[in-house]
């Protein structure tokens, strides 16, 4: 059995686009759609209740364009929305980025000290926390609320002097009692993986950060295969990108966060609400 | 002849509070009604066509409360959407804060040379170059968008060591030549007063920083008169929050801005697409 169908992905902007890298790199023959609700973001400042309404709409505007598989690729999303998505749309698989980040963590950790970085809303909400609680009970997990991250990253700054003053401010409480003190971070926004370098400037090496994007791809490849839903064209899967705003800015700030650029004519803008 | 109802005020979320507060200091008797856009902020990295969309909606909300004139106390939403609020809402009066910071910035400048910091929205939209130009076609006028300043902002960073670093960077183009380097600035930007103090410590005191703020509130008042729509009771005016997602965000952030604590359960929640 084989599905050519489209895998569809979406998220609050252009952040998501971290993980359609991955995507791409795991799953060379997908054909593959992202949709970046560029009307509305951020999401990781907003409540849990209006982020799950536009998730419902995101997934809704996904299904029109007939895709086999939904992935949540934004933090926010994940950890607030997926249980109403899945609900909704079941039987239609629904993967996010918390519980592959999460498992990453657990198996990444060799003292169970975790640390999560994460947006406001994220953290609030605590699932990263519950997530790991669940796969090891054992673990310590503290969460740190990154609000500038997601700024620097857009900006283009995020690896420079200005993201390591925001980082060493934001993890300073995390690791000023070594008693205590993570040996594994999550990174815990799709924004995140570009400041890695300045948050390892800060830590050194004996942290490991752990980027839930890969982790994520791979818990797609998984769920395809278990579904029966992996396409068996052999040639090279395409990417279509929808933006509810300003494509213009989609692609040159999507640049940085995909890794490869994105033309400008390429970004479809649609209209979530109708 | 005068008239009781209350002013309206809106903003994409929280930084529209200064000029609330400049109001309050200005017109203590008035009643003001205060909007903030908290489920789809921030506006100024949207399009003009979304941000006129959603200034249309926080319009029509306001006139459900039946106010007697609109601030739109927004720099983005002022630069692209108050030529088409203005029009379909007339005789409506409607202010925005664009026109009266460009007038303050031509009233400070001493040698024409006048630099706006703004979001990236409302710098390229031009809206000030335009205003200014208009009032002092001599003018020579430089923009440079501050994408970070909202951010620090927001997370109570703006008068410390990294907010200095954000803004030595970003001034640095506007002022490596002295030549051309402009002797007003205008905050062209509802959030950037918070960041005054680090930019003044950038910039030293040859430079003046124009905050649109008072300048909005004085322009509310003088027309207020020139329409007969002060309110005639002498007693103190009353505020009133609305906003469209996350009161409690609203309330705390909010306080930085309103320069006075704000109590949550005095923040209602409404929706804007109903």
């Amino acid at each position: 059995m084989s599905d050519a169908r489209a895998i569809g992905v979406f998220d609050s902007g252009m952040g998501g686009l971290t993980v359609l890298r991955a995507l791409r790199a795991q799953l060379p023959h997908e054909d593959l759609i992202y949709l970046g609700d560029t009307a509305r973001l951020p999401y990781g400042t907003k409540s849990a209740d209006t982020v799950t309404a536009y998730a419902l709409q995101a997934t809704k505007q996904l299904l029109r364009h007939d895709v086999k598989m939904v992935v949540i690729a934004c933090n926010t999303a994940s950890a607030v929305a997926i249980g109403p998505l899945a609900t909704q749309h079941a039987p239609l698989p629904v993967i996010g980025v918390v519980e592959p980040g999460a498992r990453a963590g657990v198996a990444a950790t060799r003292s169970n000290r975790i640390g999560v970085l994460a947006t406001e809303s994220t953290v609030k909400g605590g699932a990263y926390a519950r997530a790991i609680s669940s796969l090891a009970p054992e673990a310590h997990v503290r969460q740190q609320a990154c609000a500038l991250f997601v700024a620097l990253a857009e900006e283009g700054w995020g690896t420079d002097a200005i993201a390591e003053d925001a980082a060493a401010r934001y993890l300073k409480p995390l690791f000023s009692d070594p008693a205590t003190a993570p040996d594994t971070l999550v990174l815990g926004c799709t924004h995140f993986p570009v400041l890695a370098p300045a948050i390892a400037k800060v830590l050194g090496n004996d942290v490991t950060l752990v980027d839930s994007a890969a982790t994520t791809a791979q818990a797609v490849a998984d769920a395809l295969q278990a579904h029966d839903l992996m396409t068996d064209h052999g040639t090279a899967g395409s990417e279509r990108f929808l933006a509810t705003d300003a494509p213009e800015r989609f692609a040159r700030v999507g640049g940085l966060f995909f890794g490869t650029d994105i033309d400008e004519n390429s970004v479809e803008l649609i209209d979530l609400q109708l």
